[in-house]
């Protein structure tokens, strides 16, 4: 059995921006924590919604009709199919909720996706 | 499309303890917050995993072998079919995930579930 996880040591852990650590699963899904600092690429999820809460910092979702910004315990879902472009001019750690095998940069044809690695 | 949910500001909308509060979904979960005060019941899920975050305050997931003691920012999943009783002596909020159907109570003779309420 998977034992708790300390989020704030998990994230404390490594450095790296956009590569998301795999800390636990809950059912098909994989638990990430994730640094995000600048700007992602634009991509979209064709299968799946891509869950985001922001552990400390503050985070742009950009859409393509709006920007949605969150700060620490803040939580959106972007739909399935919806194309976003993550941003954190600062810096932003987070939780990032997707089912195994979802490759972080999505469609992107920019950007290779970072591969599936557990903290 | 949802909108980003402020997870201290839904907690504060309510007080009731074991009455999750749906503020959003992700693909087939529903997204809960909720408050624990004092001992929940003895159930498991057969069908799914069972997500908490702390969002504040200090939660025992008690197991039928250990207790997983957890603080702000600690994540546990319950494995499926794993019995566990959630305890909170001087209160918790927390950030809920299971699939949308999902009984609180699970499969306990005990207690009824709480309906599904969405904040």
């Amino acid at each position: 059995m998977q034992d708790k996880v300390d989020l704030a040591g998990a994230l404390a852990s490594f450095d790296e921006a956009f590569q998301p650590r795999i800390v636990g699963y809950y059912n098909d899904s994989k638990l990430q924590v994730a640094k995000v600092r600048g700007e992602f690429v634009w991509h979209s999820h064709p299968d799946t919604d891509d869950f985001f809460l922001v552990i400390s910092g503050r985070l742009t979702i950009q859409l393509r009709d709006r920007d949605v910004e969150l700060g620490a315990g803040d939580l959106f879902v972007v739909p399935r199919g919806v194309e976003h472009c993550p941003r954190a001019d600062e810096g932003a750690e987070i939780l990032l909720i997707e089912p195994r095998g979802t490759p972080n940069s999505g469609d992107s044809q920019e950007r290779e996706a970072f591969p599936e690695v557990e903290l």
